[in-house]
């Protein structure tokens, strides 16, 4: 059975979604707005909403890609809806682990076993500049935190036993040999414990992460229960699928019971004209000049003379290029799999920038997604609607339906946590 | 007019509360219990519900006094109500101010204009050591770490010029001049800003403090917007009433805009005798043994030998007393007034401690409150109810109508923010 998340964000996951007719950007700090986006996906039987979280503003002028603080939106939104899970992000480098881990139990009380935390270890210098750094720490610093961060969390979870509350009006509210000191002293954090929090109904939040970089697949094949992927296209997405999934068993755990989700861009019509015609209508409100000198930075050329409703001119292969190569091999794929005009291009490296990214019918984008699923590069998806909240209408209305009928995704939840519901049916 | 707060309290203000039979004890991992509060305190028209904070569990056999974390819950319960404050502890001592800027920006986004931040600097060992620190900073320390912490708060808070979202889909998300770095770098805290979160309903949200010692009391001089205190009689009251005014005069600040509520512990009945038998029926829950053993503690000697229901023993003066002089005077202040029995003081002491207390039909209690005000000691209250939910109830429905009969409390809403709401009608 296939895992869908749908990944909340501002307006929708193409820059120019504000700028569309149908957002509701006069909504962003509007918290009716995100509980209306929980309910649709939860009308769509997904396994949780997520939110990325960021720490610093990139570009006021731009674009709202942060409001609303994450753990305070999900707690709303658990109180709206049911079922759904509830993935926050949470930086393992500027938190600390008792208020992480006593939010993320709180939230776990108040949904009902429902929450989930993404683990991150942040990554920009403004962002470090808001909590005491002059810049990022180094990655291996970061990773080696997060993953103290990570044992401390766990610890504090695990230090109410299940049944220590007793509530006995005439004896005992807990039992003191069920609630534990966790005393970690180590290189990063000193925690005594217990934590304030008693034992959330999932015991321990559902742990997500996102690893791109080998210290992060590692970290991820350590602790994660579900993951996060960015892949363009089927095979990139069946290679870090192996690589993970191999990763995960020498960590020791069962490849089977932690999931991969790259993330899906969908453009979704009843004809493919009409599914690119949505497309090319988000693409027209980019800005044109901006858009074609960032792109100029990622290839390393001057862009601003290229047609905009030319294909793509001819780019040198990855072995000629000086410049960073993570951006610039996914734009050769985008290039080599949909031989886009610029303009294309530009929208689509707006939208999701490296995700894969599925234009077409409800039938021709479950084709798509059984597709990677059959060919070893996914276990499910997390949602990138370009536009919001409309992307995710079209989603959930149009190509769930397909699913389900294929035997592929869930007609309803079961009872049960996020936990229950990631593990529902296996993964391959 | 006077302002009421609900201070919310697991099962209620009273050690023993949670063993009373119509205790919600099952139900302190469950928001539905805390919405229900915080809509009883809004059909009697309360300013707001108030959290304390700990972060470190005291005793664990005792008593549930912490359970959810605050900042989750009161969001909760801000898409439960729609007038009602929120006000949330945060301590400056082991947040950091990014953090706890964001997380009340958004409370405050949330609930429309409703967020509150009660400043604490935290005072046990246990909290530090599950923060990093092998005991708790020193206080002098602690209050120069808070007094940045708050401007840093305010500075980010400020970042977003009230017209700085354009939200023009042809233009500009946002207008960069409005959006500001505050550059910060001071002896604890180095953060260069912006807020993440656009400028919230109130701006700033409304600061509370309960500063109770010099430190305290300066501080809340010069930022609290409302101050919660201590003060078991009306003398103490007054005193404190006086000095807090004159050092929020001497801040340059103006005294009639900053309301001082101290705590009040109410046990309403329709006769004294019923009232009474509120409170020994209370009392009665007390674990007798460790009681008299606290108690032989706070006045240095051996208590447990004395008889429960024959009236306290004379003590000596405070003059006289070698031990720690606050908590002993309090002692003194509760014997000088209400003459208790031993059983009666415990139970006095096991509900706010040295907070005022009212024991009576709900007239009396009225008299006796608009005595404080009249008298120089107050300017509304903090209410403690002993047991919840029955206590906030009782208050609600029998003290609330007849403070609003004598044109003392608010017969509804108006519209606006939680500030708008504590200067309703200003301060003496």
């Amino acid at each position: 059975m296939l895992h869908l998340n749908a990944f909340l964000f501002g307006c929708g996951h193409h820059s120019a979604a504000w700028r569309h007719s149908s957002s509701r950007v006069e909504d962003l700090g509007d918290i009716g707005y995100y509980e209306e986006l929980a309910r649709t996906a939860e009308r769509g039987k997904l396994d949780a909403v997520f939110f990325a979280d960021g720490h610093s503003v990139r570009d006021p002028a731009g674009a709202g890609t942060w409001f609303l603080e994450p753990i305070t939106a999900l707690t709303a939104m658990a109180r709206a809806t049911s079922h759904i899970g509830l993935v926050t992000t949470v930086s393992t480098t500027f938190y600390t682990p008792f208020h992480a881990a006593r939010l993320l139990a709180s939230l776990d009380h108040i949904s009902g076993g429902r929450a989930g935390w993404n683990v991150v270890t942040s990554m920009f210098d403004a962002e470090a500049r808001n909590h005491g750094f002059t810049e990022i720490p180094a990655r291996a610093e970061r990773y080696a935190r997060a993953e103290e961060f990570v044992e401390v969390a766990l610890a504090l979870w695990d230090s109410w036993d299940g049944d220590a509350l007793k509530l006995d009006r005439d004896g005992q509210y807990a039992d003191p040999d069920g609630v534990h000191s966790i005393d970690h002293v180590g290189k990063y954090f000193r925690v005594d414990g217990p934590l304030t929090v008693p034992r959330s109904p999932q015991g321990r939040p559902v742990l997500f992460q996102a690893g791109a970089s080998g210290e992060g697949r590692d970290l991820a094949a350590r602790y994660a229960e579900a993951i996060y992927a960015v892949a363009y296209d089927i095979d990139s997405g069946a290679g870090y699928y192996a690589d993970v999934k191999s990763r995960i068993h020498k960590a020791g755990r069962d490849g089977n019971s932690v999931g991969i989700m790259p993330g899906l861009v969908t453009y979704i019509g009843s004809t493919m004209t009409e599914a690119h015609a949505k497309k090319a209508e988000l693409d027209a409100l980019l800005p044109v000049e901006q858009s074609l000198r960032q792109l100029g930075m990622y290839v390393e050329q001057d862009c601003r003379e290229w047609e905009l409703d030319a294909p793509v001119p001819t780019l040198p292969p990855v072995e000629e290029f000086t410049g960073p190569h993570g951006r610039y091999e996914t734009i050769l794929r985008i290039v080599a799999k949909d031989k886009p005009t610029v303009r294309e291009l530009l929208g689509t490296l707006a939208a999701g920038g490296g995700h894969a990214t599925m234009i077409g019918t409800p039938e021709s984008i479950a084709d798509e997604m059984e597709a990677w699923v059959s060919g070893g590069a996914a276990d499910g998806f997390n949602l990138m609607p370009p536009l919001y909240p409309a992307g995710l209408e079209d989603f959930v209305d149009q190509v769930v339906p397909i699913l389900q009928s294929r035997g592929l995704f869930r007609h309803d939840y079961a009872p049960g946590t996020l936990r229950d519901r990631l593990t529902e049916g296996g993964t391959r």
